[in-house]
């Protein structure tokens, strides 16, 4: 029986799900593969640490150039993660002809352009479809399910830790901060959760989604991302009594010779099957002219949802070994020579509806200023929700708008913001499809 | 430029559907996978229909069989469905070296075994993504992003006609005649819907799944197959009230060397994703040792969905072909010679929760004679509800059950059937998910 073998490169926590995965369903594996994966090497500096697996021997390496340089490992697994050594290996891996598999989002987010076009030279495989929601098959999903559609839009839930925080406070109406810390507790954040909330996570895969949806570069620099920290408990409150929910979504949309790509806190309606998404749960729907909507969903971290990822495109680099075939499913989804560069509309130029929210002292004449304001900027109002209640002295005062553009809400938010009788700065939430 | 070159045999909803995806997103299907598929012939009965589609010059014909024998033809979509001719220009094309692709589920169900057989060895592909689910990736994910996962369940939401009639029910309390009504009127369910309604078009679709999820032989005869006719608004009522949908669920488990395939109507927690799903859309959630619990949900039948997936069988082929790959990815998802022969648990012995509905005389003591009967089952109880309000001179009482044996519940219905006080038959619905 034929046998392609692995290497490891880190034994971090999906490393390890990977290696767990190739020993423990071997059998299960060669039965529907009809060849042995072999784990041949793997490398991480720490090797004292119990990682319940039995390597065999020899397996084991604190030296991952013994992997990459290794002339019978065929595929190389870069699980280190970051933007430093994990490149320079992938392209000294590349370079002796390996294939890759990596759940390295940040670097094809950054590097990937020049990554992909050496790979595609040297004749070898980039997959990575662990580097995006999990064990979602996203990237298979666009690249071959959906190979006949014109992709619309993709719009997902891309980040585990936002979702959970978010949907905390939507069903115990806890602070934003005790969310956090909540989460924190629960191991869904990092002791440093910027790259989760901040939105940063989700763009380098949004980056990626948006390349192979709609055949362009990969573009991380031009997305337009705001993160949850600002998303309070009220405006969740205010959401839900319109029947919308918040969450962090990633949409990527086509428009004519430019693309869509932008991050923020969203709302969407009940009816939305993204907004019964809770928890560390992700979900991605996806929009072709014949499929119409579709949603995948799961979780898309973790070590054993990430690690079948992994396998997943293992699996698919050795059932093109096996009968010769280099790259059979082009890695960007088109062929490298059809990949244009379309640019990502400046986040001024979106068109969509808009939820803002002020406090306002509460004196008469203050909505009538605000609502002229608005006019001023042709934003016309679908809804206005003013409350007694006092915080701090203010009024909150709620508004949903029709659809207009975001050159010209932030205009007017800014001089609304300068009005005497409105204190803080105002908040603004964009809202995906009209209930 | 490499060209394949496509015929269709059928050109009913889904084989336009197909023509109209292959011409009109022709140079994007090209930019994707390197070479152009052309629709060399397409046959049907009815050349004067007007189908909305500019076919070159020769490509329409009323003869199948020049369809088949073209030695020009790579890959034969049969559109026709049914069991007879369908089969017979299959197993001719397949003859002629000729790959297939087909949406016919109620063949693979009834003669996959012998077609797969026949297709390896001639060395050709059968294609079917488009036989289950329409636009969902369900066979691909099965076969190719869960390859390296044991596979638990698969649980699916199948037939768009049951699920419009049930969620009809559910959101506006009319009765299933009723809701039958509409979903004639408006399309979605057949002149003669009893395949529909019946469960059978779902059988025919889990079969397939079940086979492909444990690497089994396809095996119809023995899914146990239940329908919605006898769902009532009151049952779907009751099920709200304790935090349940009902949905016509195909559910297959494997269950050491045994599979459970059964579809039935199924009480699930509003908590479970699937309850989610409503009027026509399908949806599927899958276990796997690794992913733990993902989902797929869309459109499950439709002209453009269901051509969605038959487009990206026919890349999936043309992409081997490309490479000089035969068959990359098995078939029914393991090697042929992988394929076990596992039993279908007979339903006596699934071991489930359960809810049941009693139409009792108004009298003392029925109630603790039903629930004597229940105890002598071994049945324990979780909750009772009986109601003041009488239909036709009874009242109606249900409970919810632990987990019991179906045959022993089966058996005490039987007995509390024939009790004085007790009117009609009782209804029973099975619960998947403990609240």
């Amino acid at each position: 029986m034929k046998q392609i073998n692995i290497g490891i490169l880190g034994l971090g926590t999906v490393g390890t799900g990977i290696a767990k995965m190739l020993l423990e369903n071997a059998d299960l594996i060669t039965a529907r593969l009809g060849a042995r994966l072999v784990l041949k090497k793997a490398a991480d500096i720490d090797l004292e640490k119990d990682r319940g697996i039995r390597f065999d021997h020899g397996v084991l390496t604190a030296d991952a150039l013994s992997v990459i340089n290794d002339p019978e490992i065929d595929i190389v697994l870069e699980m280190i993660g970051g933007e430093t050594i994990a490149k320079e290996f992938i392209v000294q891996a590349i370079n002796n002809g390996k294939h890759i598999v990596t759940a390295n989002k940040a670097l094809l987010a950054s590097s990937g352009n020049d990554l992909f076009q050496l790979a595609a030279k040297k004749g070898v495989t980039i997959a990575f479809e662990p580097s995006v929601g999990g064990c979602m098959p996203i990237i298979k999903t666009i690249r071959e399910s959906l190979a006949g559609n014109r992709i619309g839009s993709v719009s997902g839930i891309l980040n585990g830790t936002c979702n959970y925080i978010l949907s905390k406070i939507t069903n115990e109406g806890v602070s934003f901060e005790d969310a956090l810390a909540e989460a924190q507790k629960e191991g869904f954040a990092e002791a440093d959760p910027t790259l989760d909330i901040e939105g940063l996570d989700t763009a380098h895969k949004l980056a990626i989604i948006s390349a192979i949806a709609f055949g362009t570069k990969i573009n991380l620099k031009d997305i337009y991302v705001e993160g949850i920290s600002r998303v309070t408990a009220m405006d969740i409150a205010f959401a839900d009594q319109c029947g919308y929910r918040i969450k962090l979504l990633a949409i990527t949309k086509q428009n004519g010779d430019a693309v869509e790509a932008r991050i923020h806190p969203t709302m969407i309606p009940f009816t939305n099957p993204l907004s019964n998404v809770n928890g560390s749960l992700n979900a991605v729907t996806l929009t072709g002219d014949a499929v119409g909507e579709m949603m995948l969903y799961g979780h898309g971290a973790g070590m054993m949802p990430t690690a079948s990822a992994a396998v997943s495109d293992i699996m698919d680099i050795a059932r093109d070994m096996l009968f010769g075939a280099r790259t059979r499913v082009p890695m960007l989804s088109f062929q490298m020579e059809n990949i244009r560069q379309l640019p990502i509309q400046p986040i001024d130029d979106i068109c969509t509806y808009y939820y803002v929210r002020f406090s306002a002292i509460d004196q008469p004449g203050v909505l009538s200023k605000i609502s002229g304001i608005l006019g001023e900027h042709n934003i016309s109002i679908k809804s206005v929700h003013q409350y007694e209640q006092k915080l701090n002295g203010t009024v909150p005062i709620f508004m949903l708008t029709h659809q207009a553009r975001e050159a010209e809400i932030q205009k007017a938010l800014e001089k609304i913001s300068a009005m005497d009788t409105i204190m803080n700065s105002p908040t603004l939430i964009r809202i995906e499809g009209e209930l």
